[in-house]
């Protein structure tokens, strides 16, 4: 008999997905359903950028370098340098969005069952990549009850064997929406120097903070130079998802000259959203501004609404676009398929991440949701509506 | 101390790499050096394709669905009819080239340690994409005595093991230009069947067939529905490697529903050049008459010239856009940094890819090369002039 691989049996499948047949099917009976669920910006791209593609003349649309044009990386240490990051286009390495980023490092760094520290809740596809590289993803903890900050410093100490090799930070994180404190950030650096750990920090939603301090990227600590992998993505910053251009970025030429050969043999990134991707390194400074601002409001007024809820409780995220927030109810994927399958409010429902799919451990989130700030501020109102509503008559309401 | 992953050190590295300091080297000395290395055809991507891109609208550059869009994916089942093969939009999976495609297709069917048997030479990537996956390549020889044909079918039997998972067949093929027939189509089919094996068939270069029998698809072969994986690329066909735009086609259900989840993992295929990838199917039926009808004319010449020359064999390839030819050397690797390196013929040389790096066996293609005739009728002559000259005076000639 044809048999497909066990390891591919194994591969997580998508919580969310699940639930999108019920989305379609509530749709279908007429009702609106408002989109907390996934991190598809709202925002348009800029247009700038858009039409730096349609006036490239390029005669051939040839496989580019492996590590992505040269004059893209020469650009982007423009970008970094702002971000007061210092690399060169050598340090570079452009990758088919940060998703292959968080491949090529996780194979580059680490053996087939090696392990990585990674705070929980967790972006739920390293789970994917690490299945896909025989990564062992070790979670820790990160509390609703503390706002997710940084566990303390002890449990990392005791999650590392043998097999560590890694930890994984997101900063600021999906999905919690945490922001790490720069004085966070040098103590993960510090574990990881005297561990001998690589610090894989994923800074997809570097420019969406909300604080006055500003964001510290893991290139920022210093002497941590070896240890330091930067996994990075125009997806959220332009908001051009579709691009899937992002980046390995690293001083460590031992990763980087492994990491090439990955890059090699799958050829180039992207061509056409590469000459995207440079043009936007030329938008104007104040560019993040507006949707800074704009998601800011949304943040506010999510997490305003929310608090507001008998039995709700919603931490302050201080970056990205998402938030978790703790319901009143018995199992979070019982109660978004039910969302979408039973309830309904004026002819309008909403669409929520269950938050058991963000967490390695088993049992952790079953009363947790993630929510997306993705939509308009009057949609936000309305989906709080909704929400607010159905928390009264879900049945398996846990308080009264 | 940190340490970088042993999987990462044994990657292979590409051998043609190794001789672009060389190539650049030379160039700096004011040599003029033809390009027969590499596969990057020179032939304009069509301008209708790129406008497609320049015309769309498409105010945020959202990540599409993880297949591909459906748009792309449907109009995808009117170019597979076009070539006889009967798809739907759900059998279907849009990737980052057939590069993508070839890694799903390893990681969805087999299991690290499980055995992949591909004819050799073969298209060195391969072996990259199996040390990702973990999958043992087990090469079968096809002789240049033979005009790289297929191996005997004994050969393959001999080569299965309790292990064996998959065959992989290119066809045309890369780095040979042999076209197999449809009866060799039927026979490798037949021993996938017998053996419960998936039957993984690389159509890249599909549309650059010489000969008057029609290409065989391994979507054209009966019965073998659930055991065919088709990997398949627009880069070769319309020029256009850099869009990053490939699929993987197949019946088998499960192995869709796995590949699926490394797709969901990896968010989606590159946006703006779907766009470009559904255009390129309304292309008028005799787009490719005239990038065949060059590709022919460049093929005469070349494996002409080649054999014309003293101790020369270069069996005539029956597709895609190259040939392997046996010359009168010591080691290619040798020859071909000695062409970069020493020497020079009216100011020019030639830059060939050395044929060990498309054998897994040590020791074979030792005085092989490849030649990929994607330069112009007047390069590939001056480009034979140099071969010829270089031939003469090389050091490590075997012959007199
Ligand atoms: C934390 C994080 N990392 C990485 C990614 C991958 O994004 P992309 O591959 O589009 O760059 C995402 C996407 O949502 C993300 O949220
Ligand atoms: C035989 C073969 N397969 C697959 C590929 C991968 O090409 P791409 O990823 O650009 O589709 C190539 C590229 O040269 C090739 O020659």
């Amino acid at each position: 008999m044809l048999t497909v691989s066990k390891r591919g049996v194994e591969m997580p499948a998508s919580p969310i997905r699940k639930l999108v047949p019920y989305a379609d099917a509530a749709k279908k009976r007429g009702i609106k359903v408002y989109h907390l669920n996934i991190g598809q910006p709202d925002v348009e791209t800029p247009p700038a950028i858009m039409d730096a593609v349609r006036k490239v003349k390029m005669p051939i649309l040839e496989y580019s370098h492996s590590a992505g044009n040269e004059s893209y990386r020469k650009k982007l240490t423009e970008y970094y340098a702002k971000a007061g990051i210092q690399v060169n286009k050598d340090e570079i390495l452009v990758t088919a969005g940060g998703s292959e980023a968080i491949m090529f490092a996780f194979f580059a760094c680490l053996d087939a069952g090696d392990e990585v520290i990674i705070p929980e809740p967790l972006y739920a596809n390293y789970l994917g990549f690490a299945c896909q590289t025989s990564v062992k993803v070790v979670p820790i903890r990160s509390a609703i009850e503390t706002g997710f900050e940084l566990p303390p410093l002890s449990e990392f100490e005791k999650a590392i064997t043998s097999r560590t090799k890694a930890i994984l930070i997101c900063n600021p994180n999906n999905p919690t929406g945490y922001l790490y404190s720069r004085d966070e950030m040098l103590a993960i650096g510090e574990i990881c120097k005297k561990n001998n750990l690589y610090l894989f920090s994923d800074e997809a939603y570097r420019e969406f903070c909300y604080s006055e301090e500003p964001h510290t990227s893991v290139m920022h600590l210093p002497g941590l130079e070896d240890n330091a992998i930067l996994i990075d993505t125009i997806s959220k910053r332009y908001s051009a998802c579709g691009a899937r251009i992002g980046a390995m970025v690293t001083k460590n030429k031992k990763v980087y000259d492994l990491a090439i050969k990955l890059a090699q043999t799958r050829l180039s990134p992207p061509g056409l959203e590469q000459v995207l991707g440079e043009a936007a390194v030329d938008l104007p400074d104040n560019f993040f501004d507006e949707p800074r601002a704009e998601y800011l409001r949304r943040r506010d007024l999510l997490v305003t609404r929310l608090n507001q809820m008998d039995g709700v409780y919603c931490p302050n995220p201080g970056g990205a676009f998402y938030a978790i927030a703790q319901l009143p109810i018995d199992d979070c994927n019982k109660f978004c398929q039910w969302l979408l399958e039973e309830f309904s409010y004026n002819g309008q429902s909403v669409m929520l991440a269950p938050a058991t799919g963000f967490y390695v451990t088993p049992g952790l989130g079953i009363n947790e949701v993630r929510l997306a700030y993705v939509i308009n501020l009057e949609a936000i109102h309305n989906a709080m509506d909704c929400l607010e509503a159905a928390l009264k008559v879900y049945p398996g309401r846990t308080i009264n």
